[in-house]
């Protein structure tokens, strides 16, 4: 039994630090670098990457809105046709960085509001799966599990991975429980942990109403920038470790 | 005999019109497509790339400073890291809208101030050569006839190609004659003519101070966004193809 | 009877130019300018500015979202906040040109999509009529006839001016027919001007269904980026001037 | 006797948090502004006005280049026009914030490379003066003591303000020495406080090669960023007060 551990990185922007990726990079499996739109730069993204291929960190591009100022979170009116062309520029943009430094790319996955406006819309997830596939049709599209994006990659021919998260409440759809409501983060770091065992040794998750369904948990996202999420991690891994899972890459 | 004809194409940006990229696509054999930075969107690099592989015209990533408010003309101090990383990027995010239109990229040639920066300062072109080398060492630095572009793209171990100008005087050194000076621009359509085929057959050109001196014409840099503009590559490639020199992209 | 022919100026950025303001600056008795966001940049509002005040147009700022890219055109998710701070910016730089050329600046219109998300959205409304209000009080909040603008601007104690639409179909609420259905723009020039004549002396217009509501028309907004557009306006001004109204700006 | 203490405040960007603002605003008297340009947004510049108006200490615009990612200190070939025009609108923005809060504008200070390009260029520094004038002939230029800025400044008819350095050694010109010698920041804060002293009661500063020379010092420009940074500011005031020597805002 398996499981990858992801987390966002590279997110910092000039004179602007953001994140703990140093120590990030030494718990998970695979990361998803920002290419330069809602967060990174090209030197950010060259020192993100570096770090990566170091550590031995397998690399996906996270491409997201053309909104520096709101961090990309921001939903924003787009065609599918520009949700397209923008994966495209952002992903072609990192994996030169990937070559450059001797790594490979190992999927893609779409960033804070780009990621939310296309995992309940099918044709902008198909646009993004379409865009992976021209570029690679290797890449691995890693989104929502459940959702639209996984059915898109699939019916585009992409290899899928279905992202999970530890810390955040699921609706009886399988979906996110909105930020807005006060019981979307989960706050307890065991609920957390006993959360993530259940969705990668059952594939099931029990949601806000108590009700439990099934979830598929290839990736699990875990956040670094605080001490906190740190140590939420920490646990995390050595929880699967205890259950005998092993933590890896997905390829 | 032969050469290569190129323009920069693909300087237009969201809803901003400039240029008559379908014109002079059918009169270049390669083109330098902007990359987002001092000019072009993800749109307009999608839509140019496909028209010019829809024209066969061979493509080139046209990378320059981030500053569309100025549209890369503005030099800027930067350091030859930031000229590495700014390139791996643009070059990327061009090469993946040429693999996706299932093109092949043939060279790089910086745009205006990052051109005009680095032809007389061989560490910011030896920068500019090594991002070339890195993404892929076929590619080949298209730079300024007799510059450090040419010394750098060499040292470093990349195909190169001498670029020389139409309608521009040229000092006893064979550098361009600043725009600042009354004569710089050649306003006569028969002495470019003129200038051309002496570059071409002679691997000559006469300076502004009436020495003649030696210059390789690998490609000639024309431009499309005027119909004076667009006579004047006509005639070139007519006056080319009477004196039985072949117009071909250089790979 | 009078009304007041205003147009979007200014709408250029850097190397890029769009628009045809010396000309329709001949025609209007106000302008909205762009204030550096959604189009324009400093150069660009000084020499528009500069050119208003000259022809004694009545200056108005044009604030939009910050997405040059699509020209403040795709609908974002902004706080009333977000919308308050980005019109106090955009107005203040605005003002300060204005103030340069000795000129004093008469009202505020919201662009594109910060128009249309705000004009059925009360909060959003009032949060940009705040931000014209604590700027200065005697600015004139420009929004939709009949709409939230209006609404919110009386609310908050501002002078308001209606602003309704020559070649735009309306809806029996009053609304414009979205530019999604076939019959949004009218076509046909003297159906136009016939409208216009309609809003302005009987203050009503007639809506896609037949029926016929009241709308008031302080403003009409023109259009000048075509020989068509400026000549549409060129015989509204005729047709106008023949019924004895006025054109005259807004104070 | 009494001098100015200030710093540069608002330069977080978005999701980006840089500086103490909170902490340097209870030792500084006045403080300078980031514009939106080369840091700051609407919401930071809105945030950063209102706390400094609370907290009474007066405000200064801190126009820089448009370079976020340098964060406007790459020295950039710009007209005198385009530095003018950058500063009407940089000031016009940051001005607006002030009204809404109920401030007063009391200052402009050029920022990173617009301030060292400035310094020495007489045209450059009398196109910031000229558009500082414009929007307002009371507004104080702040710029660098014995430079072209004071020049400048007081032949366009501004009041100026002479801005010394705590921290940083000096040439026998008057002129900051440069970052790149090892010298150029003083390290003992001990060292840092006698040259403060020695600048405000005496009227001179002991340059790197042991000779004294006359400097005007109206205000001493401090910084916030760090434990260290603070503990220098609040040992300067200490031993300003200690001496006898008010600190006051400039106006």
């Amino acid at each position: 039994m398996k499981v990858d551990l992801n987390s966002d990185l590279g997110e910092s922007f000039g004179a602007y630090t953001i994140g703990r990726d140093a120590n990030i990079l030494e718990l998970v499996t695979s990361c998803n670098i920002a290419c330069g739109f809602h967060a990174g730069d090209p030197a950010v993204m060259n020192t993100t990457v570096q770090q990566a291929v170091e550590n031995g960190v397998a690399i996906g591009a996270h491409p997201g809105l053309n909104d520096l100022e709101g961090f990309g979170r921001r939903a924003m009116q787009i065609t599918p046709k520009e949700a397209y062309e923008m994966v495209v520029y952002q992903v072609g943009a990192l994996d030169a960085f990937v070559k450059v430094h001797g790594g490979k790319l190992q999927h893609v996955k779409p960033h804070g509001a780009l990621y939310n406006m296309s995992y309940d819309d099918y044709d902008l997830a198909k646009a993004i799966a379409q865009a992976i596939y021209d570029i690679n049709p290797e890449l691995i599209f890693m989104g929502l599990a459940g959702s639209e994006h996984i059915r898109a990659g699939k019916d585009i021919g992409l290899p899928v991975a279905s992202e999970v998260f530890a810390d955040r409440a699921y609706d009886a759809r399988g979906r996110l429980v909105s930020r807005s409501k006060p019981h979307a983060v989960i706050q307890e770091p065991q609920t957390a942990v006993k959360q993530v065992l259940q969705m990668v040794q059952d594939g099931t998750v029990t949601a806000e109403d108590g009700s439990v369904i099934a979830i598929q948990a290839d990736s699990i996202c875990v956040h670094g920038d605080t001490d906190q999420a740190l140590n939420l991690v920490r646990e995390i891994s050595r929880a699967l470790t205890a259950a005998g899972i092993q933590q890896e890459a997905l390829i």
